[in-house]
């Protein structure tokens, strides 16, 4: 299986519902560095996985959809904590849609599993791998 | 799948027996960056997986059983060579009996399995990953 | 000249008040990774410059005073703008207190300045380092 | 599972062959990183997967066979888009080649699987991984 | 003193000229990792040295200049060997003429000094320091 | 001021005498990641301050008196506290004597002062620096 990443970050702030929270409760923030992860079991005819300039692109215009913002301003995260390991599934789904979408090149189509992992910190990061929606043999 | 990671280290010596190991027959040390991912199929009502704070303070106290010591000088490693592929195996076990011991919450019920990653130095790392023993499902 | 460098994160919140900060007006964060760096000529007789465990706590301490907040609240930051520079200034002049007050134990009296640097994201870091106030020879 | 892992890098110049390479089009250069990863359900009598002296010395032998090259020069990637992802399948072969050599000791016997990572900057790395070639039970 | 750095990469091949340099002789590549380090005694009003987003912008433009290229073909690097430390001198000075014709703002006028970090590999790194030419008071 | 900078590391046992050391009075360890930094205010003929080969091979040499050892053990470390300050001051007075019988080459008649950095974890590191000896205009 082959895999391909690529990186970037955004800085966003948010809150968290419930006691066990404790100080997280308050409006913090964070940087998240985030990572896309494509995996496909064969590469294109240019030994591409997916083209890395259309990879960062698309992550960075996903990214910008909450990027700089408070989290819990945005509607699409109304009633949700934001937690690092949701915000990965998130993340996950929109590039699923991308892939979909045919925004990723023809290197695309072959692409069997996404994983998302963001790092809140040196000493923290979540990550969330699935299957692409639809696709009949992952 | 989702994953959270939490990221500590120790300082530790020790000395390795057998002609193979070189000048590691010498008594040595390391600090090892030690990073423990917690593997589960779906998050809890506050979208957690396990709460970082009490996966960090957990990892801390099992690590507070060796750091700073000389891990030749320790009855529970003795007889056996401590490298880093064991140590792994060493801190992913007492990692499940946590979680079979509810330390880690209620978001511990859902984990599935445990990977312990242990980095002795820039250029080379070890791990060990394995089902939470127990589980059903998994 | 000797430097000894102890480093923790924050994670918190802030906007910025001025058009030239375009979407960083908007509440947003960051989480800080922070280096406190301090410079001393010689080393005491346990040939330490400040203890590391001692340094740690102290850092720990004054981060504490902000972490987990959104900066736009705390009374301390009332009218400013809380860049990255800004908040290097603002823990150095904690550390020098903390030094002035004896908190890092006799090493720190030979300490002559310090540095603070905060790293914002993997390409954007700042930095402020001075003398410590009251020095005769810095 | 376990898994050892070691890096080394090499300096190497390339170019692409096709239009959607854009400016990758021209010779250009990458310091990749280079992870060696391998994978085994158990460890010898002195608790190692592979000796990590081994396996630093045969990933060292392999990269030298392109390291401080123009890849565009050398016979074995002849009509080959050299892609990041294409070099770690390289890696891999001659990695598993190597193990099938014995060149890895008698730990690597047991190795049931090879994962290649290359980083070829910040923001980008790509990986191949797949089960040692002739294992019955991989 | 305050600085403030943003950071960026290139991709470039070149070769070396001279016995001494051994394989590097070849046309071989690296990736750049390059910190650009803006220093200044005060910030301005906003509290801010530099605005980190037009530090970037710029920064980027001049990598623009031979990022994706064979150094070796660039006319302005014609005769000179392109080491890592030449480049941090070569980067440095058009982040100084940057400074003097104005493209990082107001807050550009306080800066005394500039450094340029370019790492090449994990374990080797260069730089290049000095105060912005014309500076009455650096 | 121009600066070159090296990397290794060394794996090593050590303890250390007094009180105040607490759980460090224990034989314990570490992975010291070794950073050799040497400044000159002018590169040679070739545009190179030291060559980066031949700064690593010395650094090497250097760090092989001391790696894989339990540095209580070695005469040259008796009756001293090996802090990561004073670890940092011993390699700086080998890499300096090192200049001074021309080991790294014509290039490191320039070099004005060297630093040495040691980081033990990723939460603390130590420095010396200082002019190399003997030098009429440092």
């Amino acid at each position: 299986m082959y895999s391909l990443t690529v990186a970037d970050h955004v800085m966003v702030a948010h809150s968290f519902k419930g006691e066990g929270f404790g100080p997280a409760q308050r409006v913090h923030g964070a940087t998240f560095v985030v990572e896309a992860e494509f995996r496909a079991p064969r590469l294109d005819d240019a030994n591409l996985l997916v083209d890395i300039a259309a990879a960062r692109v698309e992550l960075r215009r996903i990214l910008d959809g909450f990027d700089y913002h408070n989290l819990d301003d945005l509607p699409v995260f109304a009633g949700r904590n934001t937690s690092t390991e949701f915000l990965c599934f998130h993340v996950h789904g929109l590039l699923c849609a991308a892939l979909a979408a045919g925004k990723l090149g023809a290197g695309g189509k072959d692409v069997q599993s996404v994983k998302v992992l963001l790092r809140e910190s040196p000493v923290a990061w979540a990550a969330y791998e699935a299957p692409v929606p639809g696709l009949a043999s992952a």
